[in-house]
């Protein structure tokens, strides 16, 4: 029990680091039954693989999923399945001037309090490089929402300053694969990527807020009191790396107004009960209402800037300097798009069949 | 596994409901050796309490704290503690009408699309009161935390428009209990309160938002991967009911600035390693950086509103107009304040057990 | 997390002691629609109590359930089902002298060593009247499987020499309620009863053995490596007080035998796959077979005996006497075979909704 | 959650099947700043493979170990500790007969009750190779124990009839790897090899007796109720494949005697309180003593045997035979002590943690 499991039923444990031998998932919990194929979990890593355009890191990973168990003649046999990638590029020596001068912005200080040791190279098992397990993971449970015409999406709303104008499910779904930025408002798109590359020359980096939908989930998903669906979603998007706030529906604009203006009314749509309005996201007590579910994540900017910083040196516990070289992503949400929606469809997937939609040992 | 233990090591399974018999806690994993007593755990149920000013519900509860087990001589004994509220007022009639008739921005039709029913005698197990278990919970964590000096502090920062002035911890805990409405800034609490009254008046209700800081945690708490301390705490506040986001630090601010504004430089301070600003909120890589812990969650208006509303009638599924009667807080945020303290009290002393700054089994 | 849950998906939680206000136990995870009434509880905590017969402690205790909640209009509602009895007479005067002398055989020392204090009134906690919570645990895990037609019922096998003959379950069933040693073969019971009677005279205690079995169990409970059905039964059997040993099926015969005298073949019975033995106890590969499932437990002679013994004296750290008075069992099989049921219902209860044979959320 | 994990804050995850690409384990819990070696897991995984001597199955398998991650410059760095081993001789044609015939006495049909399919080349998952996994994870957990200077060690002490006399401890460490059948009686030791080459040119095999005592665990150790020690040692060696009983101390043989008999009177020994005797085996109410702790398994005699059995075609439903050939251990205990070294050096090493006696997270 050391944080490194995802998900009560269907869960996804996952392990490795920047630069140690491989990084990868063990995935438990997956009805048997279901085909999977090395393709579907290899194009969500691909999503996730950086070098794939101008505004991305420069370092190139091929990211080649290997599966060693859990599959049977091309379907899942209800054993634990495990999927690793292999490092390839391991050139760690521009990280050396690291060793003892922890990155302001990073985990290098904390892991260094908490394990009295931190992998300076890369960030070790704290840096982004180990979503790849989950990115796994989410593959996976993909596929298991897929079962139910389940979809999960993401797209980024905002980077600095720049906002995207809100768009309906259907476009975002079509727009978001066209720009390298993952905005579905063609018109913010291209005034984002100019942002990210200005702030890249200035050696600098820039948040934003990213965005995942669920269409198609069904009521009565999460459960009542502490493991709600909102509380669950919640718990993922800010335990990934550089996310520093998540909203539900209308999230912190609820705070300003007035319960006439936040509450969904009821209504009947050919025999299914709808809210005319979706201000709560999908979600009223912790249980999905059959609406989209919508939550947005703040994203800090990347914490890795060529600046000089003041830090402190952990041997002679002095005051010193730094200045981070190497490959980093000046806007790191459009790779966060693909690990919020696996994220959020491991959270699905598990309470899918935590709430019995789905049989927990075979389909 | 439904949803009603909140922790790991430190654990607090909580149960009942509005109009049943009793509402209680189940407090699991406490070390042996902990002076506690009846009063520890009502004055924490009395700030939590209804009825207590004119700007929450008139429904009178004594809630009286019976602790049933888990204490010899005044101290822990290293097994379960117990502690229960009977609940005296049950006249549920005011709740005839809502039967058939879920409430907007209720969980009414959420939990009858999930177990079949719901118990429409306020609310159930969804009704706030249910925090009534957290708060027990959350006041034998706090006696946890005080061995090792350790403060949890919640107030209001935002009433609908209306925001409070930043103030410094020590201020914020002399003045939140100054006022009715718990806001720490003298000069915003008046237009707060008159705001909650101006909102009641109408029939209507309001949103705003909550803050918790966190004093004297040490660095190094938190999982790394996926219980890591933010998300653990995101996961509890945001499982909170009416409570629809969640920021650490600077939260949402985070996505409009650049690297160089984010990161909080490190430098030392008499041999501690501190940050000159604290942006993150004390949280860096998911563990604590030493640094106050500061989270805010937005919650939405109280959707009982006495304005006709529409629903849907579940028998006849046919649409429907409801009127909600009875008795509810025109704003809930200052009680949320003290179910926001017990809850993230929970989570610190789970993570000071589970990260080996306290002995999992006695003092 | 500190041992005192059992279950996964329905689980257990109990607490209380000997000697406290109360004892009782959380429910969580039991499908809403599930009529339950107090009577169901009551009658499997009668067959636990003691004091109604010779062969049982006097101890008088009427054991009283009172459940605080979880049921709306005489159904299981979803939210967690409390029920507790509050201990009456408690009368420790008699338990001074054990104050600093631990009982040879019981857990006062390792408590001790543990928590750094125990509760020498009756065991605390760990006392045999902590098994109520089991008890009613295992009252509303029975009604679970009584939807599938599922039945459990144990049976004293053997009392120090004495030995039962096999029965056949339905005998078993007839039988065992027809004398308080609970066993099943007509021939035996009045002498087992007759070496007890005799043990209590000479204030000495006698072991013996119980046997659990599970009736129309469907094939397919149990996970495949580690939560195996044997294995989880065998860990809450082993979990009982005074329990020192377990055996499914054949037990420790299958030692001494060959391949072909173990195994049990298989053969169509009317388009269902049985086999012919069943030395497996009903459980291959961690998974039932659809055969009864058969469980024995070897129960150690009550530790409280009046004659003198060593023991030490944890204040002046010496060698000690001590002699222990007060009411015991002299045997306390017939009453372990009360929790045992409880204890296999349990774990059956969770497998069944583990495995995908009840839905988790309602019936 | 689907039975893969073993543990609660030092866990092991196992995966891999007999005939996949590879079987190993994530280690997640493990304190940093422990030295660990490829070598020490290789050698105990050359404890636990065939093909070393005549009595064991002659499939040829270098079980070579690789470490993919949780190791920084030869130390635990506190992250997940993944390893594995490929299997390398893949041919599964001897297998393709049981295709649709379960052999007796095997998982084959209850994996087809429970998935809907199962893997019927060498057992797939249910096979005993995948203990792999949990040698893997045992090699950590001793190392874990080293720190403390606890031992585990296992040995054979009945195959048969043959049973061997009863050693003590430091001649047992020595003897049992003095022969192939693991048994510490050099007198026993050539009978019980000479039993098994018997069965085994009869195509039969033969059950067991194995026995894993724990040296030097404190006093203290495991949970109040229901995560016991004993519970636990017995859950996970009643996990263990073909095994069917198990025993803590006197285990069945207290059954049959008095409490005057059965009781471990305690002394004081240089300032330490001991028991004279240890039919308890080293846990009282659960707790560990401080004296050995003693458990033995009955393992049941390998299923697969070469003479021809009755058994059902699940394709036309109808009785049908089966013989098995391939290669098989005649007798399965002298491998399966090593296996429950591991399994009781995993739970040491969890409960360890989890009563405080070791860090959670670094050394």
């Amino acid at each position: 029990m050391s944080g490194n499991k995802i998900g009560k039923m269907f869960n996804v444990t996952t392990f490795g680091s920047s630069h140690g031998i491989a990084l990868g998932a063990v995935v438990d919990g997956c009805p048997a039954g279901l085909e999977i194929s090395n393709t579907d979990i290899q194009s969500e890593l691909n999503n996730r693989r950086p070098g794939t355009s101008q505004i991305t890191t420069s370092r190139k990973e091929k990211d080649e999923v290997k599966i060693l168990s859990g599959l049977f003649r091309g379907k899942t046999d209800g054993t634990p399945i495990v999927a690793v990638v292999f490092n390839r590029e391991m050139d760690s020596s521009a990280y050396e001037n690291l060793r003892n001068n922890p990155r302001p912005g990073h985990g290098d200080y904390t892991w260094q309090a908490r394990y009295g040791n931190y992998d300076y190279r890369g960030g070790g098992r704290g840096s982004g490089r180990t979503t790849i397990g989950q990115v796994i993971g989410g593959a996976v449970a993909k596929k298991v929402l897929d079962t139910l015409d389940i979809k999960v999406i993401s797209h980024v709303t905002q980077v600095g300053i720049v906002r995207a104008n809100k768009m309906e499910p259907d476009e975002i779904e079509l727009n978001v694969k066209m720009n390298s930025v993952r905005c579905a408002d063609p018109e913010a798109a291209p005034r984002m990527e100019a942002l990210i590359l200005h702030v890249k020359e200035q050696g600098e980096s820039v948040g934003g807020v990213v965005e995942t939908i669920v269409l198609n989930a069904p009521a009565g998903l999460g459960e009542p009191v502490f493991e709600k669906l909102d509380a669950d979603i919640a718990g993922v998007l800010m335990g990934i790396g550089s996310v520093k706030g998540v909203e539900i529906g209308l999230g912190f604009k609820a705070a300003e107004i007035k319960g006439s203006q936040m509450n969904d009314e009821f209504y009947m749509d050919d025999q299914i009960i709808k809210t005319i309005t979706n201000h709560a996201g999908g979600i009223l007590g912790g249980i999905s209402t059959g609406m989209p579910i919508i939550a947005r994540m703040a994203v800090k900017p990347t914490p890795s800037i060529s600046k000089m910083q003041k830090t402190v040196d952990l041997e002679s516990m002095e005051d010193a300097e730094i200045i981070i070289s190497g490959r980093h992503d000046p806007c790191i949400c459009p790779r966060i798009t693909t690990v919020a929606e696996a994220s959020v469809s491991i959270v699905i997937a598990d309470h899918l069949i935590r709430s019995g939609f789905i049989n927990p040992v075979k389909l």
